[in-house]
């Protein structure tokens, strides 16, 4: 019974062994607190362990696999059991080997193998796996009503939604974010195969091209309307500010939370084929920033500061008073950031001779009370980009603190 | 009015300048009737002009966004111009460059720009684009129908498919393959922004993970089966198989598709949950290979010949009477062999608890009467992979030969 192995498979040489020891590294320093570093090269593994989870301040990779599940066991045990599992499964996985060890390369083997496969010679890929738990999870299926934070309230229903109840919420959801999207699919897949007769797939999404960075060391990439996007973002070098406006401090909720930070995942629709047809001078006007560089209206380059108070020679506002950076601008809510982390995504198309594209917007914070509602209540009442995009889904989750070490699993705080 | 230039945002260094002499290069060998050279990293330019179209022995970049679209113009001038417009787009495109020059960093354009800005800045990445018809586009709309190849008769039947007309057939398609998804994605969207009015989406499929390989230069890739796929597949050095079976030959029909090629696309659902639950060795005789190394049964390496005559010690066959690889093998079919260039997808969930997952199947070929036909007839009555798959979709066009230089456009063989 020879183990799948695909760090074995790919051929382990000094670059690979090199890299696996800067992980180890990488593991220790996160284990004291300080940031993550980058994977040497975007086929490197990344740390699974750390204070925080993965995925969250890692430089955004470049494909996501987005999946919410229905817990479907009314079993507390069997969910606590399926979180170890799943915890195992993962800390293999970012780290480029196989689901499970039970397989063989070769043999007859006479039951269902540890992994799918489709992985099998591909690297790591800067694969990180990270978990929240939705509102509906803190219900009387579990014990878990009293450990609900506040934090985790329903989002108000913003003006001009429109939310299928089928591609929003969900007990659980995982964000796998890898350099390749075969390496994400399979690790969503494996849960998935893990997960069978205790979770069901409630929706899943996938996504390419990075809408936002989340460390300075990247440059910023283009959302499906053509603009940058995310200049502004949270970056994991801000380390005071993740400190104000990420992470959950001891104290602002259940102690479980400590530590970690909420999802608010958006579907965002795109009429890219109106959009498409709209003046380049109409199209910069309601983002305030130009088209090729990314600079704020009136400047030259992308990261110039904003100036909301510079008039043109007739005295209208260079940047429109509703012009979607002012509306986003934390100065509108009260200093409150976002650390997006959201991929454009392309679903094919609707039946209607258009593509079914736009934006799959995730962000990470503190609070969501205090963060996405108002900028998102804003935007919903005032934005002008709102004739050409519509949110179709919605989802909100906690997402626990890192895991220490093998012998801890994705919701011991809560679950203890 | 400043024109957005792609490489000129992305900074035109002695490494780009060293790609694009190779690119041109290349081209003028392809003009000679030579197979195209691989680019030399997967950010580079491949050529556009040659005797055949890019995008077929191509050696297969790494992620697909293929569409069809039904033609709505009645106009035949109005199809022609399009077609016209879509060719200048996509030489530009697939050389980095965007789709059109009209467009302003920084000015005040009082029009829609040429391109939608979702690749500013990104590398041509291997861009390919690819352009068939399909049967419908022969009927009397533009008096095409005394032009229809033979060899575009519909396909049969074939048992157990089920296929979805609104996600099968079309006029026309275009088959986008590049090494980032947002350069695919960007080139098909503003072939349909340059198309509005004239033709409209019918249906569209995002893929990754290539799971064949079209030059011995390229490792074998796996199927969400598990599997390496297409180890056995027509590659672009084996020159006198693919006169023989894979391009169009004066005689052949009529002389516009000469230099042409038949593409079939298939889009195979996979009920991975079930496969995922099935013993490693039933997965094995399935296929007949070892799903590690990819090794025909009895046998250690991937590439070692297939033995159909060998016998396990009880008298079975080693490999089963109804492997898939026996059943697609060329010897069963009077040597037809296929051009497979097929893309694993994920579309998300399918809201009963699973991922909506499989095999985007696309293969070219010089006759599909003779090569898929018979292959997928076989495969269909026989295979017993068929209790995991089901086939969806399907599609059926001639891709008409390359385009000599910049006066030439796609369908001039076929309109002049």
């Amino acid at each position: 019974m020879t183990q799948i192995n695909r760090r074995k498979l790919f051929g382990l040489g000094a670059a690979s062994v090199a890299a696996v020891g800067a992980g180890a590294i990488a593991t220790n320093a996160l284990m004291e607190g300080t940031q993550p570093a980058a994977a040497a090269s975007t086929s490197d593994p990344l740390p699974f362990y750390g204070e925080h989870q993965a995925g969250i301040v890692t430089p955004a990779q470049d494909r996501l696999h987005f999946v919410s599940f229905d817990v479907i066991t009314k079993k507390r045990d069997e969910l606590i059991d399926m979180l170890q599992e799943w915890t195992a499964s993962a800390a293999r996985m970012t780290q480029g080997k196989d689901s499970g060890t039970f397989g063989a390369v070769g043999g007859a083997i006479e039951a269902p193998p540890d992994d799918t496969g489709e992985a099998l010679g591909l690297p790591a890929s800067g694969l990180t796996i990270t978990i929240g738990f939705g509102p509906s999870l803190f219900d009387d299926r579990f014990g878990l009503a009293a450990k609900k934070p506040g934090a985790l309230a329903d989002l108000p229903k913003f003006p001009g939604e429109d939310l299928l109840p089928e591609i929003s919420g969900g007990d659980i959801c995982v964000q796998a974010c890898a350099h390749d999207p075969q390496v994400a699919v399979h690790a969503v897949r494996n849960l998935a195969r893990i997960g069978f007769g205790k979770v069901s797939v409630r929706w899943s999404q996938l996504g390419f091209g990075r809408t936002s960075s989340t460390s300075r060391a990247q440059s910023t990439a283009r959302n499906l309307m053509g603009f940058k996007d995310g200049t502004n973002n949270l970056k994991l070098e801000d380390a005071s500010m993740l400190k104000q406006q990420l992470w959950v401090a001891p104290g602002d909720g259940p102690a479980w939370m400590s530590g970690g930070s909420y999802m608010v995942t958006r579907k965002i629709r795109m009429n890219i084929e109106t959009w498409d047809r709209t003046s380049l001078s109409e199209q910069q006007q309601i983002f305030g920033r130009d088209k090729g560089e990314g600079a704020p209206l009136g400047k030259k380059h992308e990261f110039d500061e904003l100036d909301f108070a510079a008039k043109n020679p007739d005295g209208t506002p260079v940047i429109a008073i509703d012009a979607h950076v002012r509306l986003a601008h934390p100065s509108t809510h009260g200093n409150a950031h976002l650390l997006r982390r959201g991929y454009n995504y392309v679903d094919g198309s609707d039946g209607l001779g258009r593509l079914d594209a736009g934006l799959f917007f995730i962000a990470y914070q503190r609070d969501p009370r205090k963060q996405f509602v108002p900028v998102q209540m804003e935007l919903s009442r005032k934005d002008p980009l709102n004739e050409y995009i519509k949110h179709v889904s919605s989802g909100l989750f906690a997402c626990p603190p890192g895991l220490r070490d093998a012998g801890d699993y994705w919701g011991r705080t809560l679950f203890a």
